[in-house]
């Protein structure tokens, strides 16, 4: 990364990089309105901090929007819930402790819808006001894709990473459950959260995962060429509208111009009822994991929060256990259909970011590949009638090191051109 | 239960109750030193609220003891570590919510050992205070070990439940890995962290989860008769001393005496590997997941903790990746063999609790089991000069409901007689 090997050689001081970064949140943030919490003052000390350590680390200066679910131990945390405001957690989470000891510098909060569920924030797509940024990572992609940020942590349990990084223009990386470790960031369904990162490119998502995940091997080695990719409609691929259908007929024929092979795969009579499944799977544990939430007269919600709820909370252990068989059973079944191809390419959303701020968009082509646990990564691919529209690569699971080598080979030649909004 | 049934019918309030166990308390925790935290002021007033409302929940009037490292919003929550010591939390963790939300009665919070790992908190053990009485879970094994509390939660990650209640004499269950949601408890390593019930009885414990797990079928109906048990030593079973090797033959000779038919089921090769795996799942997540309290200088911790997390932090993803792959492919060869028998019974720990405040004793009995996630259960066995020893029932990964029935038939042919030290 450019940025982080001038600060290295000194050529760039991270306090110029944060006075750039924080004009720029100046001119564009009363427009995007990406941030929970924001204190030049600080984040300009803890700068003038990291610019007198002669950083040298692997992040050095890089900066980072926090999505609001994720503890910090000196900045808010307040779960973009009004209750929760100006909670302030002892400790920092993983992502933040391990990203600021690789000397990358946390600009601030980001907005999350409520409880990273489906109830907006104040947040607004950076491409055109009037749309959503999706959700619920809905800051952390704003900023990035507005050039507040290089790095943001978004979280999924559905499709809080894949659908917003597809409507706000930038690379979205959900890896294999578990590779980042989301210890201090609020739960929603053990089985399904997983901390995300939201770049301009997929060498950048890389560098940032083989940090965070301790895994130096993550990092893409030269260009892969020939590539085997199964293109995956997803079902109900009626679903899919015409700025994803443009976005997946480029990427078809820009992957084969390149060189690569791309085959339909066909989409088993099975794979819809991912979507019910994960629906069982987010539901029993969500009702667990926010009793408090549900239950204390001291915590107020929206009536949309409490709705998701109430509609979750029917879910029985009966219906959950048969979830995870369903899961456990055609995860082998995927593994089979992908057996001669390097990475799945589907829809990341039904089209370009929606109209209106009241909803964040649909999760229907992320759903299945959170259930699965498997990395899937937002590529932008091109603008329909101005907006971004990015594309999904999904790998094997555990396999991320081929899946983001693919995914970059695969951002080659798609060509987007990216330039902040 | 006795005590809820005679809450709810009326007969007995919550204040009485209280009443009755902050005498036990006020006679016994001088010496057994099991609480962290508990006012009695504080829970008194709960007390008068709830009979006031006249509970009819499944815990009615229930006294619990929580784990220091579980959360609570009324209640400081210090993780056993001087650092966090009086920190209050936002919230309270879905295993206190959902039993207050069931009418039971939070007492306190228990001494936890720092950060549920290995340096002892000021917890004796209720029989002879001059022995640990095991960790992490001390202070809530030693307080319904002495009768300061019916219910306490813990939690295991290596062996922290089992043995410190086969050390206290009281009955230990570790359900199967997720069936107790562990939002809102620190966490440790997210592959194996499991909330662990103490009880004074089987039956108690199958309550106590169908509540918390939201399954109502955990409560066994009716007695299990000719049970197939599989004994299994474990590896390396030269650990085993005189009062562990008592309680085998004790449950041996006990369970075939009452037209069970035990079988003693060779332990494979493999299984002593079992053990290096734990220790890297284990090792590569905690340092992740503690990764704020290893690199801040605001956090202070013993020496026997530090080290403890640099022995972990060796592990590389490489070793962590080949753990899972163990862990994966033997979980299945364990369930092989297993097909003939319904129950394992194996060692709860390698003896009666050990002299001696300074270590808490030895999981090596205990952490293949949590390695792979399997239902596990302490069942008072006997008395060995004077000391309490349990033995261990394990069952097939979700299989909680057969596990708890087998236990409870165990627990009837044991025939240990409990009484509070």
């Amino acid at each position: 990364m450019a940025l982080t090997g001038a600060v290295r050689a000194g050529t760039l001081s991270p306090v110029a990089v944060t006075e750039a970064y924080l004009e720029r949140i100046a001119t564009r943030d009363e427009t995007v309105r990406a941030w929970e919490y924001l204190s030049p003052g600080q984040v300009l000390e803890a700068a003038r901090a990291l610019s007198a350590r002669g950083p040298q680390g692997a992040l050095a200066g890089l900066p980072i929007a926090v999505k609001d679910v994720i503890a910090t131990h000196d900045m808010p945390t307040g779960y973009g819930n009004v209750s929760y405001a100006g909670t302030r957690p002892v400790c920092d989470a993983p992502c933040v402790v391990l990203s600021r000891a690789a000397d990358g510098l946390v600009l601030g909060k980001s907005v999350s819808t409520e409880f990273a569920m489906a109830s907006p924030g104040k947040t607004r797509n950076p491409f055109d006001p009037a749309r959503t940024p999706g959700g619920s990572s809905s800051g952390s992609c704003a900023a990035v894709g507005a050039g507040m940020a290089l790095l943001g942590f978004g979280t999924q349990t559905a499709g809080s990473v894949i659908r917003p990084a597809s409507y706000c223009g930038v690379v979205g990386y959900k890896p294999t459950h578990g590779l980042i470790n989301t210890a201090e960031v609020k739960v929603l369904a053990q089985s399904l959260d997983t901390i995300g990162l939201l770049t301009r490119t997929v060498a950048d998502a890389a560098l940032v995962a083989s940090v965070l995940g301790r895994r130096p091997d993550l990092m893409p080695e030269g260009t892969v060429t020939g590539l085997r990719i199964g293109l995956f409609h997803t079902a109900p691929f009626d679903k899919a509208g015409p700025g994803t259908l443009a976005a997946l007929e480029h990427a078809h024929r820009a992957l084969s111009g390149a060189g690569h092979r791309v085959s339909v795969l066909p989409v088993p009579d099975w794979f819809e009822h991912s979507h019910l499944a994960h629906h069982r799977v987010m539901g029993f544990e969500v009702t667990s994991a926010l009793a408090f939430e549900r239950l204390s007269p001291q915590v107020h919600m929206t009536d949309m929060t409490r709705d998701f709820l109430a509609a979750k909370a029917g879910v029985s252990a009966e219906d959950y256990d048969a979830a995870l068989a369903f899961r456990d059973l055609h995860a082998r079944k995927l593994a089979d259909l992908m057996a001669d191809v390097d990475v799945l390419l589907a829809p990341a959303a039904p089209d370009v970011a929606p109209l209106g701020l009241g909803a964040t968009g649909d999760p229907v082509f992320n759903t299945p590949w959170t259930l699965f646990r498997m990395p899937a990564i937002t590529v932008p691919a091109l603008r329909w009638q101005g907006l971004p529209v990015g594309v999904q690569v999904i790998g094997a699971r555990h396999a991320d090191r081929k899946t983001l080598a693919a995914a970059q080979a695969i951002e080659a030649a798609l060509d987007y051109g990216w330039t902040a909004a």
